[in-house]
């Protein structure tokens, strides 16, 4: 492979979801272009993220440089004493999809990590604490994932909250619905019933 | 979704391989990245993608603007009485992972379609005729894809290549009827390549 293309590859291949031959796939399609107008738009609107896209400084989600603090967390409508944490933006768009969290949110961009050697100052974790004090949050909803390391940054949080005397919940673990008990993995099953509700 | 990233979003979606949900994914990536920097090494890729990379004069093929015709064409080492049709330079790179085949290539960038309404002005056709004859051509192998189109391609192309009295065969056994011949694992095609039969 020539080697402006290698490195195209080598980019589009440190991309989330692309491997070594889906990167292949699109930067050939990109070359193949004769008049390259995939390319330029492709280079237009990377060009327009990385001058109009900025980070919310309230509760770390995406914004634009003019709309700062974010649409969400200037809202009037949403709830403002109930903050829902995320760790990451993406997290944020998938639970507006849902429709079900008419509060703000926080997100922590990063967890505790052992392994990686990252601990409080890695996440956004003083800034919610800051939060919860000066804007008198009365919930805290922990949405965090369901690995080792988002488990010990969720207990991590809990305590810390608790000492704020803040109310705080974690949204719940179980069986995604429309999926069937034989086809769910042993660890959810196991949530799903030390999580059961009474009816 | 703010607008600038749903712009991303859209182009993104229209790369091979992505959908929506993987163009989001990639989006919300690079832009919770604070300080730019996978998206500043994507933009400098594609700008050099945008003004160093070049297609063939002699093959179609993928090259350098300063490597005009390309290295295949200009080897040397490279037999040059057998040339190998392909309908994209992505097909050159699986076949030369292959290492099955070590005559030169032509790249139609195209193929005959009905439905679109594309005939023999929309693939290097002619170019091709005319290498055959100017490069006085002794086999050309026929390595389009197995999907009807390609199909008429190929009867189309061997028409007209029987007329000038080339020997001319396709490559055939291994490749899964409706599939693609750029993501063919180079075993298959190493055997398609070997066991090509004359038309």
């Amino acid at each position: 492979m020539i080697e402006p293309l290698e490195r195209l590859i080598e980019v589009l291949a440190r991309l989330p979801g692309l491997g070594r031959r889906s990167a292949e796939r699109i930067a050939l399609r990109l070359a193949r272009d004769r008049n390259r107008a995939l390319t330029d738009e492709l280079i237009a609107a990377l060009t327009e993220l990385r001058t109009r896209v900025a980070q919310c400084r309230l509760c770390g989600g995406i914004t634009t440089a003019e709309a700062n603090p974010c649409a969400i967390c200037t809202d009037p409508r949403r709830d403002p004493g109930i903050l829902c944490v995320v760790e990451d933006p993406a997290d944020i768009a998938a639970i507006e999809a849902s429709g079900a969290f008419t509060g703000r949110y926080h997100a922590l961009l990063g967890r505790l990590s052992a392994v990686r050697g990252e601990g409080r100052h890695h996440l956004r974790a003083d800034e919610l604490f800051r939060r919860v004090e000066s804007e008198h949050i009365e919930e805290v909803v922990l949405a965090l994932d369901t690995d080792a390391e988002s488990e010990a940054t969720a207990r991590w949080l809990a305590e810390h909250l608790a000492a704020l005397r803040v109310k705080t919940s974690r949204i719940a673990c179980g069986l995604p619905v429309g999926s069937g008990i034989a086809y769910s993995d042993p660890q959810t099953l196991e949530q799903a019933i030390r999580r059961r509700v009474p009816l």
